[in-house]
């Protein structure tokens, strides 16, 4: 498959009619060919068009039709082969093994919708039956069900170039939900991006689908994605990046005359809670697993460990001397992109001369690249300091000794929302962990026992969500099946025909689909 | 129960600290006794930290506690006796038997969420089992279950002094949500609300919660709104009323630190669709059964038919007919308020003046009354006249007469969202039903077919709501049991001990709850 640099509007390449660019390979620091096309406001709107013009077509097909859809892109992403992996590689600066785990991890993602689709219950259908004798008024026949809002804008994910870019999270479950995507590729990695959308635009020809189903547009800026935030044809808007990336998608977003739901996972530090008698008795172990989990992927990952809790003691400066060392001898590795190891170094410069915080491990700067690196403050200070709450994207984290569990409990109840919380617990720490749990329910989506917070599995019961600022709407969740539920609204069907009702709703329920008949789940 | 003109915070009568007003009776045009005494900036704070604080108790309630509670809360509203109704009646100019009715939809209401409450499956529990051994990465334990957002203020509706007001559908799916209420009474009808209020802080302390669960604050104006709507403690809206409203709120929620999500019900002008066959057949019967709609309640309902749309020609003209002629035999009747009755008729005054609309009813003015309009306008006038799209929240309907079906068409293409779209249809008229159908399931929440949409029923299948503007959240309902999930959020648990889960996650489902184990739903 040959790269371009073409954005993709309805099912056809174009070129777009903007500036040019070109991809950059952070290991090497060159630039990668061919030019890219950033597409103009006009490319923008007839995407936005044609996935508004699409939307019905393809919200009418059948559960079993998208499911195939989106199995076909799977294996139209198999199909591109060798190139992809190579193709990331260089625009990623991520490593083979980690890449081709990564296109599985999309592959089985979008075979994962499929699954829901084909089981059917996603549509939540509830069926009132009519009660004309009832006194003083009958009750008319109800039915509803839920559909997809609408297009669906979609921004890639700079961290996850294939299970949170083109044919990720969020497009998979946008198109199971029946909504066209119009997808903003990450200027980022352009060609990965365009090789992916190339893959997709096939499954929709084979498909037999409109071709505004899905869109790929290119560009670097925050022009594009505004444009394309503030369309009137799009419905819903799914993102993964920046706290402040997303405070500006929610800002036009809510600016509309109609204003839309925005999907964005921002930030997070992810607590991770040392509880006594597991720091006392697996201390050692549990710092080989967190320097590990703070250095996989050069800590670029949303549910990276930023910060560790524990009562100050021997128990706890001796975990922060072996995580220090094994984060030591882990070497700096290049990041994404320039932008964000900048950043990254930017961010460990500010909280290593911050005069609360002491530095326990801290590499040496190297151009484009991330060096692990550790700090260490009081409780007392961590209260006080607001600035010590942000997160460093990169693989860095703060080990706060506390004074107290009081304290412990004090700083729990102080953050902001978070994808994730974690207790390194042991038996003995049962009432801790007990008196932690319902502050961590308010403030993450995640709680996770003696793990790493890292690595979210894709699955039915996966929360990768939480509230504010951890994502824009902390009702949601971007990865698993609930992922879905953020592209759906449900509509009410009073006394239809059964000719007129949508085949799901009607009396026969040949599938066997559960649905929900005067308030019990059956599949009669 | 004595009516003292206080709020209720802490499970107290609290006098306000700001100014006093007094209830109007709109029916004899005077001022009803005693004094009403608005809270101050300081009470808000006091009641949103007291709700705050009484949330981790009051969600660790088992369902069952929390529908006993709601059922207290039910017999509690009933054991006021008369005297509510009788203060209904002076605060809102709503008839006896409509208020009767309404207080046994309280009721009921109240009942249908302890009901879904004992069904347990509104928790949408999801268990994904460990697996050890799978390649190349075991899967940990998952165990996915909704929570309460948090304390939810909700402000009464005008127009619904009972099922929308104190203990009303906001309310009671909050509370089942297990999440405490600060509840802005609406300052139209202060007494009614101190007296449910009263029935709910009984509740409360019968039921032994923390009585931060509820709270009652009173006043005019927009300030104790906002200030409620902006307090920290405060984590979702409910709200049913004018755009201009829910629209401030919107904003208020949207310029916090961590904005909220709002849901606010708000405008709708609920197109009513007269078929050719059916009006061919049935014109005569619709037009009695439209006029009946149009001018129940003096047209205060959120889902009057204010949209008539019907191809030109004699069987339209003579619908127009009849119906202005009903609607002529129809007196006018006093409105809930002084200003709505006046907004009301500068909406008909308006409609009346513009050139492109002719008036076929319009009852002579009288003051705080509000009396039956209906007009007419032609297809085209109406495409090219946004002016004309608007709602006159009272009991006036506009006739669009189209040039064809095409048009039509495209009318319902350019109307906003919409709470519901009604169908007049016979056999004949089943493939104009079908070319409709996909435009109103993209505008509305609620299609009904041959009925009329005044008249919400309280189920698990309703929908009440729409795309933006008829709600602020196009993804909800505010009516039926459906209505809980406007504040819950999902939180997953990792690898945690059966001791440390919440009850419902464990093992051993004591209560065959339904949960979704690896995917699939079951009891065991």
């Amino acid at each position: 498959m040959k790269i371009t640099g073409e954005a993709l509007i309805g099912g056809a390449a174009v070129r777009g009619n903007g500036g040019s660019f070109k991809a950059f390979d952070p290991s090497t620091r060159e630039q990668l060919e061919p030019d890219f096309h950033m597409v103009g406001a006009d490319q923008v709107d007839a995407a936005c068009r044609l996935a508004e013009a699409a939307f019905d077509t393809f919200r009418a097909t059948s559960d079993a039709q998208r499911a195939d859809f989106l199995e076909t892109i799977a294996q139209q992403v198999v199909e591109i082969g060798d190139e992809l992996i190579v193709r990331a590689m260089a625009e990623s600066g991520l490593p083979r093994a980690r890449l081709e785990g990564e296109r599985g991890r999309t592959v089985n993602q979008l075979k994962l919708f499929a699954e829901l689709l084909r089981e059917g219950s996603w549509a939540d259908i509830r069926i009132d039956s009519a009660l004309p004798e009832r006194q003083p008024l009958p009750r008319p026949d109800l039915r509803m069900r839920m559909i997809g809002v609408g297009p669906v804008a979609v921004f890639a994910a700079s961290n996850f170039p294939l299970a949170f870019s083109v044919a990720g999270g969020d497009t998979a479950s946008a198109l199971a939900a029946g909504c066209p995507v119009v997808l903003k590729a990450h200027s980022a990695h352009p060609g990965t991006s365009e090789l992916v959308a190339r893959a997709v635009v096939k499954a929709v020809r084979l498909c037999g689908l409109p071709p505004g189903v899905f869109a790929l547009l290119t560009g670097t800026g925050n022009g594009i994605g505004q444009g394309l935030v503030a369309h009137q044809s799009i419905k819903a808007v799914g993102f993964t990046g920046s706290r402040s990336g997303g405070q500006a998608l929610m800002a036009v977003a809510a600016a509309r005359p109609q204003p839309i739901p925005v999907y964005a996972e921002m930030s997070s530090i992810n607590p991770f809670f040392l509880l006594p008698n597991a720091l006392a008795a697996r201390g050692d172990q549990i710092a080989s697993g967190f320097a590990g989990s703070v250095t996989m992927g050069v800590g670029q990952f949303c549910t990276n460990p930023g910060l560790v809790l524990a009562l100050k003691g021997p128990e706890l400066d001796r975990f922060a001397f072996k995580a220090a060392e094994a984060l030591k001898g882990v070497a700096a590795c290049t990041m994404l992109t320039a932008g964000i190891a900048s950043s990254y170094q930017d961010g460990v410069h500010k909280l290593a001369g911050h005069g609360a915080v002491e530095a326990l491990a801290k590499g040496e700067h190297a151009e484009g690249k991330g060096a692990p690196a550790l700090f260490r403050t009081s409780g007392k200070d961590f209260l006080a300091e607001h600035a010590l709450h942000g997160e460093i994207f990169g693989p860095a984290s703060l080990i706060v000794a506390c004074d107290s569990f009081e304290q412990m409990r004090a700083i729990a109840e102080s953050l902001e929302g978070q994808l994730t919380a974690t207790l390194q617990m042991d038996e003995g720490d049962l009432e801790q962990a007990r008196a932690l749990l319902p502050v961590l329910e308010r403030k993450v989506g995640r709680i996770l026992a003696n793990g790493f917070p890292t690595g979210v599995e894709v699955s039915t019961a996966m929360v990768h969500g939480g509230p504010y600022p951890a994502t824009s709407d902390g009702r949601s969740s971007s990865v698993g099946t609930a992922a879905i539920q953020r592209f759906l609204r449900p509509v009410c069907y009073q006394n239809l025909a059964q000719a007129l009702l949508p085949e799901v709703l009607r009396d026969d329920n040949g599938q066997n689909t559960w649905r929900r008949r005067d308030g019990l789940l059956t599949q009669q």
